[in-house]
């Protein structure tokens, strides 16, 4: 079982507009929502390729109940753990006439530290029938800047193997407990180390811990640094579509060959077939079946030699 | 007792955030909540003011709950009916950078008619113990088109004054109940006559029934015309702020002068204060007692001689 982990988690809302009248009032023509998050993707991604993941995180208030009930119906075994804040919504207004869709994403809750405690307990009891932990996404409010560095450590005392998909100083903090693989993008990489190379960064990550880094650089594919060498990895052709749980797709691919011990180059050209299917379906934590089947054997995977960076920007 | 009738109850949201990125994603600073609908706001007001009303509307789902829980926080004495499907929220997404606010407004439960049996029923039983009743905003999906005619006709059975603020459709199929009063405003006149010019709208609507017709015209103040005269009120000064709720305002001083029997001149001159009250207050609903008191003895009230209009559009 792959556990996923969703400290921020989200009610997703889709609002469909005919055109967003900034300054001014909009009527929506139709609501969505869906439980979300990137643990939460991940997990659905997971179930669709057939491979039992559980999920756990934070959630609380109103706006937790209406995530928990959309897990149920998406029949994703639930073990979250209640906080006594409001879950945050993030709200993603689509408007059909420009063609572009604008995010609003709400803070969530403030966790207390006695809150933080009973999550790492829980935690702790979870990884017991885990094979797999995957931690996603943003730390909501009063959690520890070393949150993620607590999981690691909880998850490598069972040997667990775990994929961390997160960035900024949570990630930084976490890399000591070296976790098995991040998957950092490209605008992530430059937040986090303050270097404009993509590979001069990947460096610095790992030199501070992390074993495995694939980082993923849109239209250009996954970039993978590992022990075991280094690969790019490119989709035969450009997807049109909503890139936002593309990354998470590719993540849930990465989990799952980790789970299977699957070679470095099977894993990376799935990644690859997984996101691209994934910006082709309208909803984070989807993907397009047919194409995924149709990519994941035109995927090129080469062999890349690391370089220095020609220019370190500090 | 004024009764207040909410058909589209809202759990209106602020989001503040930095900028709005049109196309991108945008982190939310602050998360506000409170009960909304245009007979919310002009309940909370006239609670401010000091005179007793009593909401009633429609309301459903956890959207509907948020509302009730926030009406009770109010301490608004809380006669809502509930229906099936989900109450609507508004997010009102306050740009700072910008000084900007863009509004987006779910559509509303969709009603069916035996909820709406239901409601016209309770409704019938409410109106007994009140001695006004203001009608106003949109209508759900599903509900009929005459929806407001149907409890004009039944305030009328009880020889009650009613206020009527809506548009459109619902309001001209309202007319032939003879409302005691409308207060359209400039853009309303517009899109439900027909008529560019607002005095020619106003004759218009007169005509279909209304007895008297309060126009808001922004910056320009009031013009009210009925039975007993016409006359002009302006504000002293223009006032800068957030004019949603300002309509409300002045139709919860316009009510509260039905209910006391106060004189047109005086009744205009504090719903014309009390809407510039509201601009400079940052939630709809609430005001600016203070400049509340100061302008009451400053709007110029001026009698008016209606024009037959130059230019008839048609």
């Amino acid at each position: 079982m792959i556990l996923t982990v969703t400290l921020n988690a989200a009610l997703d809302v889709t609002y469909r507009v005919e055109r967003l009248q900034v300054g001014g009032s909009t009527r929506v023509l139709a609501v969505a929502e869906r439980a979300g998050g990137k643990g939460i993707n991940v997990a659905r991604v997971l179930r669709t390729l057939g491979h039992p993941a559980e999920v756990t995180g934070l959630v609380g208030g109103a706006t937790g109940r209406a995530i928990r009930l959309e897990l149920a119906d998406a029949a994703l075994p639930d073990a979250m753990v209640t906080v006594a804040g409001e879950s945050r919504r993030t709200v993603a207004v689509v408007d059909e006439q420009a063609g572009e869709t604008s995010v609003l994403l709400e803070p969530g809750p403030r966790v207390t530290p006695g809150q933080w405690r009973a999550f790492t307990a829980r935690f702790a009891e979870l990884v017991r029938s885990a094979r797999v932990v995957v931690l996603s996404g943003s730390l909501p409010p009063g959690l520890p800047v070393d949150a993620y560095a607590q999981l690691l450590r909880i998850a490598g005392e069972h040997g667990l193997p775990t994929v961390l998909d997160a960035e900024g100083e949570p990630l930084l903090a976490a890399l000591p407990e070296r976790p098995a693989l991040i998957k950092p993008n490209a605008d992530e990489l430059r937040a986090t180390t303050g270097e404009a190379d993509p590979q001069a960064a990947i460096a610095r990550l790992r030199e501070a811990g992390a074993r495995s880094v694939v980082a993923s650089l849109g239209a250009e594919g996954l970039l993978a640094v590992t022990p075991e060498g280094s690969w790019r990895a490119r989709p035969p052709h450009p997807v049109a579509g909503n890139p936002t749980g593309a990354g998470d797709a590719a993540v849930a691919a990465l989990a799952a060959g980790l789970l299977a011990g699957t070679d470095w180059p099977s894993a990376l050209a799935r990644a690859v077939a997984l996101s691209a299917a994934a910006v082709a379906a309208p909803l984070a934590g989807s993907f397009d079946a047919a194409l995924h089947r149709r990519l994941r054997e035109q995927v090129a995977v080469t062999a890349h030699t690391p370089s220095t960076p020609s220019t370190p920007t500090r």
